[in-house]
């Protein structure tokens, strides 16, 4: 049969000059995350097929790439003659790292500190319609701290990420900010029934593309009652995104919003604006819906100028590990888009800080032994100050050579000969 | 469906003092191999099924997880009644890293250096029975130099990967080196068929357990020709395992065996033995087979006598990239056993060097946000210099809480409370 040059259709091979920014940014991240006491886990690439398919992972769940079984397994579904390709499969490549998350916290809790700080770095995969600058597989970077009710956890998490983002040279970025518990009780005091919450807030999700009036003329024209519907776009019309907005909500709804769900947003705002080290904004956003019905409680996402969306986003998902466990475990989580910061370091020619002088040996052909010896123990010896030297044949054509190796960055050139010296 | 708590069969949840360690590997892994020039790439963890299938690697291809097919693709196949599964999949997970990175430099050659060498760090799977200390998820670690015909390749993998070595506090070990012309020489000058050759090395690779009388019995026991058998065993009882037994080989094999092959040998291992960084040992080792049909040229492994057995190796393939662009290019590697490394790091309780002092603040419940901020930015410039501060909401026991933070390495712990300043 013959060999396939190009990857799989919506999958990438990684040249180095992109390798080089991933794995620079890999490091900062493992590095400022550990600052704030997250430690790094992994759970496998491959996943139940059953946790795949729990409805979890909403519109994701239709895009697995499934795992054939193995062996007799296989042979006796084969046999079945079946029609779909549910008794076939037995597991599912991660579209997340949240779910596995949670069965990862539920596996081993009794090994975990208690509240737990997860950092995970890792691919996952989608088999999205394959467009571009976007993949099939993909890295994503997690922080999660599982076991703190307190908004402790939103705090320290959006500390972290902004932190990141701030020694990745990015500035002027906005963290937005919501409740899914404000969302629902915005929707209740307009007067919205609950069956209709999710039906309203995808509408609501479109604000920022359509405006207030096309929030308004897409309800109406869904059915909703003119009074609700008024009522609703009142509110947005008049709250603020800062913490005045905060309590305007809070006054306005009154007892149909817990008074602590307010105080709490007021509170991670202050904190975060007073001890933030990246230059960046956080608002409050009351049309932030974030699509995950896994969310609970507070919810946010990063808003980039440059990149025209977000580069990442999360929020509290208080009831996702109990569906392991049987007992909720209070779980928040913030996830950065890593391929979507590296895109923009990529465009931006982002220099990688530390990078030393890269020197390159040429060597002529045929090299004796002895001769050898001596220049590989002055390699070792540059080498291990942390200097890059590589060493490389002479070819015919040295000035050709040496240019192709100016473009990969190397600057300093030393030659040896068999003969002569140096 | 009930969620499923224990990760999928053969793979693992890894816990965070195994991930403390893979981290440190890792990043030593890609800052002493770029030292040497080593560029770091990434293929994607599916591969089409057809490369997978193209008989290079060996028993790995009947270990494949193989996917299946998505959308109407999946449907059509279905509704083939395929008995047999190969038309319901159209990938796999890799099973290593050097199929896909032949397909990657045939697909990405005019954009990379020549030579060019490869750094690759990745997951691979293999559908193994699952037994102790294997998985069926496990990260492989090769460089690669794609290009260099001249021992130039193997003298810098080897001295690469020794210093890794070295650098991870590993002391004499062993490098073990042949060349698969040696091994094929030694069996033409001895009368065997060349059919027979690859039975012939089966045999020979079980020298190290059944010794030489043991291999004599089984290839007397497979009908070879006695006088073929003692011939060959001979070669065996006189040879040395450093140079001295490279030129005994050369002496005797005479016009059977290229002069060009003992001498490339012989200077690979003078090379490396004076010009070595770490604490090791490198011998010739006429019985080294290693299974991969796709070697060419010298082949080596690292033994370890803590490990009581190979924990890395390699050897020179030139022809395997040429499968996919039709021309030959010359191509040597080497691969660490990462997972092998790490459970020796981990048995010998490994400290990582450079782990700083780890600091807890426990901070009352319901702290307001004022004194949060203060609390913050005290986190924020101890944060800055590189230390851990895990920030804590003080528990009831405190003593307990205090202890448990301790095991994970907590040595400094400050209080902070509401109402009183510190």
């Amino acid at each position: 049969m013959a060999m396939k040059k190009k990857p799989v259709t919506g999958m990438k091979d990684i040249l180095p000059k992109e390798m080089a920014i991933r794995d620079y940014c890999i490091g900062l991240i493992k590095e400022t995350y550990k600052t704030f006491g997250f430690c790094s886990v992994e759970t496998p690439c491959v996943e139940h097929i059953e946790n795949l398919s729990s409805k979890q992972g909403g519109e994701n769940e239709k895009l697995i790439f499934k795992i054939l079984k193995r062996g007799e397994k296989l042979d006796a579904a084969l046999a079945g003659n079946a029609i779909d390709s549910s008794s076939l499969v037995d597991g599912g490549l991660r579209y997340d790292l949240t779910l596995p998350l949670s069965r990862y916290y539920s596996n081993n809790a009794n090994e975990l500190p208690n509240p737990f700080k997860a950092l995970q770095m890792g691919n996952v995969w989608r088999a999205d319609r394959p467009q571009r600058g976007r993949y099939r597989q993909f890295m994503q970077c997690d922080i999660d701290i599982l076991g703190e009710p307190t908004i402790l956890a939103e705090i320290e998490l959006i500390l972290a990420t902004t932190t990141l983002l701030g020694k990745l040279d990015f500035k002027n970025f906005t963290i937005r900010i919501n409740d899914r518990r404000i969302l629902k009780a915005m929707a209740a005091y307009s007067g919205f029934a609950e069956t209709d919450y999710d039906n309203v807030f995808i509408t609501l999700d479109k604000m920022d593309k359509i405006g207030l009036d096309g929030v308004k003329e897409e309800l109406i024209a869904d059915g909703y009652a003119e009074e609700s519907v008024i009522k609703y776009l009142g509110l947005f019309e008049k709250v603020t995104a800062d913490i005045a907005g905060v309590r305007f909500i809070k006054e306005t709804l009154g007892d149909v919003l817990d008074a602590d769900v307010a105080d709490g947003l007021e509170t991670i705002i202050a904190s975060v604006e007073g001890a933030k080290q990246a230059e960046f904004k956080i608002s409050f956003d009351p049309t932030l819906v974030r699509g995950m019905s896994y969310y609970t409680g507070p919810i946010f996402e990063i808003s980039m100028d440059e990149f025209g969306g977000s580069v990442g986003g999360g929020g509290r998902y208080d009831e996702m590990i109990g569906k392991f466990t049987g007992n909720a475990t209070p779980a928040c989580g913030f996830s950065i888009g890593f391929e979507r910061i590296v895109m923009l370091l990529l465009e931006r020619d982002f220099k990688i800080p530390g990078t030393g002088e890269k020197t390159a040996y040429l060597i002529e052909k045929n090299m004796p032994a002895e001769r050898m010896q001596e220049i590989l123990t002055k390699a070792k010896a540059e080498r291990a100050t942390g200097k890059i030297v590589n060493i490389a044949i002479m070819k015919k054509n040295k000035k050709f050579q040496k240019e192709q190796m100016e473009a990969e960055g190397y600057t300093v050139f030393e030659e040896f000969y068999i003969n002569k010296l140096n």
